[in-house]
């Protein structure tokens, strides 16, 4: 059986040559690095797109998010949408390559991402998490209605530790993302380890 | 001879019915309409394109300021990329067809634009403008040495008034472009005609 798969995404705060000898160190035991840098231009994320090869990332597990046209010149594998993005179908029907994720937060959502055609979706945040202080967290019960719902992978996001991944998986999950409990972990190797066994049995 | 060709800049500002509106109006007059709404989402500026088709302005004279992803799947003429955009060779590789403008500030980088394959400049602001309060305007001599420098078009931009239009024109300029002074003219039609008139003289 396939492991489920595991998503880092950048936090927005991390210096990109910090990011990219992380990302250089961990990447054979992730599936995919998602560049998520919203207050950058898109000469900056391309241009982290290219400190991430120059440390040997392969552009198949790199993820941009919103930033279609980035994605296509720098021929990632990738694009992460949210609402506020390109839609989904089309942007799939105009790259038919790109491997497009779509970033939900109910059940609707789900489903009209799957039905438009998106790969893959990141649901969340599952339990409560630093990045989203004051927000009530959707739980379990949400993650595994979702799973049921759509047939497409969803990808659980938020406050994900090693602790609780049996939980995520057994509800239904397909993958973790996980920003901050890898990139700004003391050790992020160790880090990423712990979560990739942990996936694995 | 050919006119110099009008171009008209939203200004970040209006509502996007309301350009619409005016645009849907004085297309007729203009040669390109620029979608430069940095604060806007690339779905927000996605559906203005929509909007702007609604009122019968044609794609061919539709110009999106740096999301070249917009661009393409709305299938529009053009993208006008400045410094933090992507880069202009990178995207005229990869999108052949798309009419690519870059924003330029020096005879340098004009020079590098063209040398990257920008089919026009758009070098500015040569006259005192209000959408650049305090910076100090390029006036006609630095617009006169980038025509003499560069073989592609120059479109002029800031400040140009019917006023001034000649002296722009005679420096050398292939079109000019405007913002508040067509877009927030009291009557926007009276105005582009105006411009208008005084390019075809």
């Amino acid at each position: 059986m396939k492991n489920a798969e595991l998503h880092v995404i950048s936090t927005g705060k991390q210096e990109p040559q910090k990011l990219a000898e992380i990302v250089g160190q961990i990447h054979p035991y992730i599936d995919a690095i998602h560049i998520r840098e919203k207050a950058k231009t898109a000469n900056e994320i391309y241009e982290m797109v290219n400190l991430l090869t120059d440390h040997n990332v392969p552009l198949s597990k790199i993820i941009i998010n919103d930033r279609v046209d980035v994605a296509i010149v720098s021929k990632v594998a990738g694009v992460q949408l949210a609402y506020h993005s390109l839609p989904v179908d089309i942007v799939k029907k105009q790259f038919t390559s790109l491997r497009v994720g779509c970033s939900v937060h109910s059940i609707d959502e789900g489903q009209t991402a799957q039905e438009l055609g998106a790969d893959y979706v990141i649901f969340g945040h599952v339990f409560p998490t630093q990045s989203k202080p004051g927000l009530v967290s959707k739980g379990l019960n949400q993650l595994e209605l979702l799973a049921h719902h759509v047939s497409i992978p969803v990808v659980a996001i938020g406050g994900i530790k090693s602790t609780n991944i049996r939980g995520v998986i057994d509800a239904g999950a397909q993958g973790i993302a996980v920003m901050s409990g890898v990139l700004e972990a003391e050790n992020p190797l160790s880090a990423v380890k712990e979560y990739y066994q942990n996936l694995s049995t």
